[in-house]
């Protein structure tokens, strides 16, 4: 009985120990929301640097007369839409579902979000989600550049950040009717950027091309941009950020988030070296824009299917995406001749697209390549189908009111001299001498 | 009695399994203790980018012939105030506190640090300060850019690392006076920004304004930069690494980094709306280099207050920000007659201060708006004064010294030829055609 | 006997309440998993980052003319370095050892590396590799810049990530002969840099001076580079992801991770401080790219002992390293006449072997400073040589069977006009006057 007794004792006095260092100590889920919480604000930091990258890119492919105007466009979407979709744009995409069209939550601002079920504070999912939305609006700013008035681009930006992002967001990533189809878009080869890439292809066909761009004789003519470092250094930062963009879209430091960079890192990877390939044998040299957009092609395309396909189906998805953006950019270019400076509309459209249905492919489960049938298949299609359709119709919309209203085009004379004079009255290089 | 015995046996098995799985895996405090260090240098890392941001900022925003020069300026800063900050400015910042004044801890180097509590390590915390050290004075160089001779840099540089901030710092950060009077200054609005702005106001006085800045019958003339898009990629590193300066300075992975990020993006995004559309109107077209400089003031603006304001707190004072910054730039520039050509005193110095203030009125817990009276405010105003008064008392001498000695400024002939040239026997842009 | 029932009783609520906590919760071990593959994933983003620091700093620091071909490069060997890395290379380093010579796990792809005894996912290291791997070929680039066919490029740069670089990975990191005898290469001086650095000057020894770089009559001619701003750009990148290559180098958020960061950040400021000092007055004026170089040169000679040694030490490596880059590279330049454009063998072979063999004096633990006699020295030396002896023997064997086959130089022409137009049909600044 006594040594019963030492035991009860003893086993108490365990007891009471741990529950002290319980009470002092952080909980383990605690702990979890921490790191969770960590992560994806770190990534969502790198989201935000993409914001940089998109600058990069889009001002080196283009003339050094609009590089200013080009600077001020990316810094505004993201201000503008920042403010925007904090007020109104994350409750249309994560409030509560109505009839799986859209969301609201009864309040301007943030809501109550409980039914997100989020393992991370609403606040590191409300930055998160930011960073994504403004990535849609700057993909349009690429295909239009060199020739779109400023207000038309203040204007149909933050349209794009109120109200045509959030509902396709909310189909796909706030419960509604897509997502209840199956449909899968890990970090949004298809939310953000077949939206904008759709946004800039309706944007570019409406406003019509550059000056110079398309001769008399159906002749088309390169319009060279004015720094290829500046716009490789840019696509550097947007294959840094992708790696939150797309392990950071897991919300939390699970256990796929290696894997998921990796088949990012992958599927660029492979794709850069397709279209270095591919340019080699067409063009006799390799061709460097082409090939930095290939590296591009590949991440877009492989961000819906990230966490669902294996590394020898993130490199299949890298290679059939190098493929798209070469044949892509020409078929965009010399056949329907829509003028798009920076080839946003292969990028992010076509790619976006191609990734994602390739998921019904090559998804580890459910894809058809692993027995898994139709079925995922065509609810890809139809996911990406859907998103289009509302894409051009809203854009189309958009766009038609812009140019009946405040005007869509600067005149002929800003857009010779440059929209960085035109619309701005400044210019980005004083101390150099550029050529006329 | 046979149950009983069973009983305590299995609570004796779990109580030693639980046991073992306790001595074989890391407790909850030394996992908590991981988590806030990997956040608290990943924030460091992004801070220390910064300087990269700074430097791109301050070269994008002046002329090509100067551009190798600043970039050392940067450079040298934080080298010289990395090694200087580690081996004295540390210690003398939260090393134990004698009278209020300032800190030592009784030797080279970091010594005893008991007295800070951390729930990191020594090491995680002293780079996380380094980096922010390094940023006080690099904001100095940006105003006194394109004539300040290069070993009056280095030295008034050293100087700052060593002394002037380290005793705000301590007054602030390490337990001093001001500290103890419940100021706020979250990440540094006054700690960082300001004793970097009134710096470099006092520096700008005292050099005088570059060649060319003020004409004779009292016009003001532009001296545009030589690279808005480097100037813009370096607003878009600062914001990035804002990132880190902001919800880092939690020090852990808290509950409310995420929403120190909110704030952090918000304020930023509202002062540079609000730019674009005071520049619009005033004069006729949004004005790029002004709305960058806003974006940045909203930054310099939130510091203080990232912790303790609401969302809407946050786009209150980014808009604020963002009337400081214009008008503030322009009284500079026009009234004063003093050349800061980054614009340094109005975002680090005036927005530094006005967003510091703005605390007491927009706290939450203890604002004006919210209840709080006028105890906070008042505060919040003194310890701006107090830390104004210092800077300007010993950057005064600091600068007169060196006028003294060793020389402030580069004579006429490698003022226009430029210092690349005349302080480095270099140029930036070898291959480019540069106007005279 | 009353009491003695409650207490068990209560005993037994209290473990069951635990059983519950802990099955719905992760456990520690789930937790500290998650952390350290989080920590471990941040570090190796950093690195990727790297590749655009070096493609800056390559581009920066070579002619116009160039630009583009020196950009395609750096973003061609990390995409085919990702590839082939992750299909032959990772498991040449990390498979099972066969005789302490190379490793093998018996497929492509990743196999089974349960011996590796990994705290995080396979995958999670796999990238963090993948990321070191490209670094080396890298370097490469820089050395032989401007005159290199590019097809020899990919060529030689692929056999590097497939097979010299993952053989000395190998030997040093997964287990192989130079590992068992207790050699200290903690993130990489050896492994890394000094591969690159001596494959580096074997290549700039085969393919010979760029046109113009030496007179007939002995006199060096200096070539400066286009961009000295993108060039310090890229230089704040490659100091920013080294917080990622050293730190990272723990596979988690260890206890010494911030030490970590600090001996990195002393190294590096206190190299670029002295190399300021020793231009200063060797050359009267303070050199700028010969200091951002001073930089590097502290990075590199850190990366091997950033674990080991303390902040003194740390100090000491780096003013040691800023002797070796400045005479180091007058060396290579004047005496031995290898034309290397950006300083890559003094920077990355010079000091990277400088570096580790200064582990054998300054780790605190067997160092020759701190006691521990003449073995750890010895050791460092035979990796050291054994690593140097390798890689030039490979890589002779390399250069020179490429200059045999599809040619290692571009024709006169090609050299003269430039590489951008002569390889790739393009130009990096079409919109900029370029001197002749």
């Amino acid at each position: 009985m006594k040594l019963k007794r030492v035991l009860v004792f003893l086993a108490l006095i365990m007891m009471l120990t741990y529950t002290m260092a319980f009470a002092s100590e952080p909980t383990a889920a605690e702990l979890k929301t921490s790191i969770d919480t960590a992560w994806t604000l770190v990534a969502g930091f790198l989201v935000f640097f993409m914001q940089a990258g998109f600058a990069m890119v889009e001002t080196g492919f283009t003339r050094a007369k609009n590089a200013s105007n080009i600077i001020m466009k990316n810094l505004m979407d993201f201000a503008i839409g920042s403010v925007i979709f904090y007020v109104i744009g994350f409750n249309i995409m994560f409030g509560s579902d109505v009839a799986g069209l859209f969301g609201w939550s009864g309040v301007i601002g943030i809501g109550n979000m409980d039914h997100l079920g989020l393992g991370i504070s609403i606040e590191a999912f409300v930055i998160f989600q930011t960073v994504f939305a403004a990535t849609a609006a700057t993909i349009v700013s690429g295909a239009m550049a060199e020739r779109t008035k400023f207000i038309a681009y203040v204007i149909y930006s933050a349209v794009i950040s109120l109200f045509i992002y959030p509902i396709v967001g909310h189909w796909i990533w706030g419960g509604g009717w897509i997502a209840q189809l199956g449909f899968i878009d890990f970090a949004g080869s298809t939310v953000v950027h077949s939206v904008g890439g759709w946004s800039a292809l309706m944007g570019a066909a409406i406003i019509g091309p550059r000056i110079g761009k398309y001769g008399k004789n159906g002749e088309v003519n390169a319009i060279p941009g004015h720094s290829i470092t500046l716009g490789a250094l840019g696509v550097f930062i947007l294959w840094f950020g992708w790696f939150g963009f797309n392990p950071g879209s897991t919300l939390g430091a699970t256990a796929d988030v290696g894997r998921i960079a990796m088949t990012t890192n992958l599927a660029a990877a492979a794709a850069a070296c397709v279209v270095m390939i591919i340019t080699w044998f067409k063009y006799g040299k390799p061709d460097v824009s082409m090939t930095l957009n290939g590296a591009l092609a590949g991440l877009v395309a492989i961000t819906a299917g990230c966490a669902a396909v294996s590394m020898w189906g993130a490199i299949a998805i890298g290679i059939i995406a190098g493929f798209v953006i070469v044949y892509g950019v020409e078929f965009v270019d010399k056949v329907l001749k829509i003028d798009d400076p920076v080839g946003a509309i292969g990028v992010h459209g076509l790619c976006g697209a191609t990734g994602t249905i390739l998921v019904g492919l090559f998804a580890v489960d459910g894809g058809l390549l692993y027995g898994g049938g139709l079925k995922l298949l065509g609810v890809q299609a139809i996911g990406v189908l859907a998103v289009a359709a509302w894409t051009f119709a809203t854009t189309f919309v958009l766009f038609k009111v812009l140019k009946a209203t405040v005007g869509l085009r600067v005149d002929e004379e800003d857009e010779v001299k440059g929209l960085d004079i035109g619309e701005h009255a400044t210019q980005a290089y004083a101390d150099f001498m550029i050529k006329a």
